[in-house]
């Protein structure tokens, strides 16, 4: 992972950490919605590119994402001059369609609550012969991924001579969770899904991976819709993760309202669900807790219903 | 300068130098919405509190502001145990009166149009023996918000090789602008004022100090809402400013939804007129501008409406 972590800090600025006081005490909030495509999602994307060979690169990489995978693999494959072809639903926010699109990534639509999209992407792989790169099923994406805690334990070490002791992190699939654990590895490790998202909770319980009961189950937090997770992930945080919450919608928009008013910061449902956990008492906050506002690729009406609930 | 640079370097992490692509350039955005206070206003502060003798702290400080100067005076002062009083207008923005109080400081308020804000000050100065910490008319002041240009100039250098050659920076008094011109002395300087309150562009015309002609104009741009400049700010300025533009409302609702959308960063009005001047056409950017974004204190119904114009 210190490879990933130097590709990363050769390419990008640290995204700030910032401090937040939540009922007395300062938890610091990982701003990596100030990423260039406004995502942690790019770390690994990029790390995964750099990494493929010359005949690979020639052709092309395939990706499936509701939109902050999608711009990061169109983000690094335009730097690349890599093909990019990424696999969306049809109802991703109209700001990451177009953000994708505008990276010069080919997007193919497809229906969140019917098909599956990794059958999608298996097809044009096998039809083209391009790389696969999940959003985070892979070991580079995972690793890449994980230069948010190396970057937020120097920083807090920076700040309060000692790095995190707890990360608070939005999960989806399990990539930026799995990234952070095999990062920090003294730190504890807690999760926040939202409500009728939270395949992976589930699947802690059970100790085993299960899907999402009810995939048209109405959420804002799009970047965390993922139906179930993968072994690679589930194995690394099967043994790590110490606890978690699902978030409901007045959740998210009370920390979304927050990160407005005190941080001056946009971020989006699914990148919110994080401190929603911790500003509703659901996990709570140590003297040294990190926790991640990993994107803020949101549609101007969404974030003014949120903001405004 | 260098002496306020090392002060606010040991108090506060650089805020981020956030690339934005206009018309097919890049122009560097100084991100200072991500101070504690939500604005720059904390450097200048900061620099004049802690030169204050220990005499001085003991009679406490006072200070006229619409409410980013208040938060940076009223953040100093408390971590410093020093007592602040501050003179505010009834009308600022809801979210800098709450938060100026919540800092501990006494808000003394006044009205906009008909007194005089510097009067009142001196009165209370004459009453308490408290030190007057102007918002910019004051060499403590200019040389700590100053630091925002010293901090741009190596975050610039880190990233292309090169410091700025061009700044715009939002203009009220001119204690941003001064300490830009000082600290990027190979940097021609523009500035921005909202429409109605462009009294800086008048007096650099005239040659002399003006004021604003109608102190009742409205505008949304509190922050930049001074009746006249100051002669030290003005012996600065008319030697080093190249231009600037008077932007209307319009080009700031442009600004502050292209900050949201692109940077994922919240914009008061008035922090985002430098932005509106090059987005609008009427500053021009070069291969290497700066441009402030200065504050990020607005009430939420202000940026609904304004992002949604």
């Amino acid at each position: 992972m210190l490879r990933a972590a130097r590709k990363i800090a050769a390419l990008l600025p640290k995204t700030p950490l910032l401090p937040l006081e939540v009922d007395g005490r300062t938890i610091w909030c990982k701003a990596e919605v100030l990423q260039p495509i406004g995502a942690f999602k790019i770390r690994g994307a990029w790390h995964r590119l750099t990494d493929l060979t010359e005949e690979q690169r020639g052709r092309g990489v395939v990706g499936v994402s509701s939109g902050n995978h999608a711009q990061g693999v169109a983000w690094a494959a335009k730097r690349l001059g890599v093909a990019a072809t990424i696999v969306m639903p049809g109802n991703a926010p109209k700001a990451k369609l177009a953000a994708t699109r505008a990276l010069g990534a080919e997007v193919m639509l497809y229906d969140r609550a019917t098909e599956n999209r990794d059958e999608i992407a298996a097809a044009l792989v096998a039809q083209s012969g391009g790389t696969l790169v999940h959003a985070y099923g892979d070991p580079w994406i995972i690793e890449g991924q994980g230069t948010v805690g190396i970057e937020a334990a120097e920083q807090l070490e920076e700040r309060i001579g000692r790095g995190p002791d707890r990360i608070v992190a939005c999960c989806g699939g399990g990539g930026l969770t799995a990234g952070l654990a095999l990062a920090c590895p003294d730190a504890e490790i807690f999760i926040a899904e939202p409500e009728g998202w939270d395949d992976m909770l589930n699947s802690l319980a059970a100790g085993e991976i299960v899907s999402v009961r009810d995939m048209s189950y109405p959420t804002d937090c799009d970047a965390l819709q993922t139906p179930r997770t993968f072994p690679i992930n589930f194995a690394v945080l099967k043994e790590r993760v110490s606890g978690g919450a699902a978030v409901t919608p007045a959740d998210v928009s009370a920390a979304m309202k927050l990160a407005f008013e005190r941080l001056h910061l946009v971020v989006e449902p699914g990148g919110a669900a994080a401190l929603a956990a911790v500003l509703s008492g659901k996990v709570q906050a140590s003297d040294a807790t990190v926790v991640t506002l990993s994107g803020g690729n949101v549609d101007q009406e969404t974030f003014v219903r949120m903001i405004s609930a």
